[in-house]
């Protein structure tokens, strides 16, 4: 499976302000740019805080994706995947309507009434993992599920998450014209963090877009000390 | 004067690590920049936080630009600056011996014995401010003494702390080929953050350099919103 983790961030790395409130860092090609990723993506992934904070849908904005996705015999919309070790997506949340196929990665963790209203809700329950979900065999889930290629929309916590895994095939990063600032605002990669072993990036693309810049980054070959 | 913020993070936004030892994020060609950019400078400022955790020396690699210096009739070495609201300066720290003049910014909260220490030690203390350095009257204080051009080399506070006195007038910043990730780890501009009237910025340059990027952000006419 090929793994692309996309998301938008001030000049100083952080994705929105400290009270987690969205802030427009970015402008109308990068939200260009955004949907014909997803339009090109089996499945958009995103951590259950970016559900409770954001309220995402996750669909195409453009209809003409969405008619060239059916063209090639794909859904309307790509699959909606949360990360949701305890199960605490809102069973109203706008990511379980009938727009697309909504997967819900849980871990052992989760509450049993919790997980039956999600499933109630229309989503499909992936379970792995003790306390967190073990998103390497959840994604193996996925693959066999046919999904391919999967874009991460964030937030912090579940992008650390995948770097600690292993599992982040492509990053590309909107670094917008703005300072947030604030030690809790949430930031690119956010979890216990790295302390060495550090996760080394190639540098791919650099574009200039919507008065900041787009980063694509790879992974290196080697960790960086 | 003219107040330049220099710094390199990773491509997460982090300065380093949640344990705040120092991560190399950039490379020779960003370490000569520095250097370059320190020569040009009058003085050199850092918060205390980074006294604290890397104990810089602040002073010219480079024996030529040293040379080139006095040439002009300038000192060897840029004058040092800290942020240091209670005078936490250790009197040992580097910052303090005599390869340069070292002034210390100090608030009225600052302990009077801490500000005897720092002085003995050579440093000249300049007081603004109450609970907080008042930067922008501790900064004409330093105009009065000659400093034109000031680089700030962070941390993630004292940069904060600028942008919110509306004190920076550019912003270059190394993105570096790396993840740290962490939500305690210190990042470019931490302090409280913003929560609106984000200080806007207008990118003046990218430059590829060392694997990563080197951006140069002004600020722009408006804040953002």
């Amino acid at each position: 499976m090929h793994v692309v983790v996309n998301a938008a961030m001030s000049a100083d790395g952080k994705l929105s302000h400290r009270g987690r409130e969205q802030v427009a860092i970015s402008g109308p090609d990068d939200f260009d740019r955004v949907d014909r990723l997803r339009a090109e993506s089996d499945a958009v992934l995103v951590g259950v805080g970016t559900v409770l904070a954001d309220d995402p849908h996750l669909t195409l904005d453009d209809a003409e994706r969405v008619d060239e996705r059916v063209a090639r015999g794909n859904s309307e919309h790509p699959s909606r995947v949360v990360a949701d070790s305890r199960a605490r997506t809102p069973t109203d949340a706008r990511i379980l309507d009938d727009a697309a196929t909504t997967y819900v990665l849980v871990s052992d963790a989760a509450p049993e009434n919790r997980v039956d209203a999600l499933r109630d809700a229309g989503s499909e329950i992936l379970a792995a993992g003790n306390e967190r979900v073990d998103l390497a065999a959840a994604f193996e889930a996925l693959a066999d599920r046919g999904v391919d290629r999967i874009m991460v929309e964030g937030g912090g916590e579940v992008i650390f998450s995948l770097f600690d895994a292993g599992l982040v095939d492509e990053l590309t990063v909107f670094v917008g014209p703005k300072i947030i600032g604030g030690r809790d605002a949430p930031t690119l990669a956010d979890g216990d963090g790295f302390v060495d072993d550090f996760p080394a990036l190639s540098l791919a693309d650099v574009e200039r877009l919507d008065g900041g810049v787009l980063l694509r980054w790879v992974p290196a070959e080697q960790p960086s000390t």
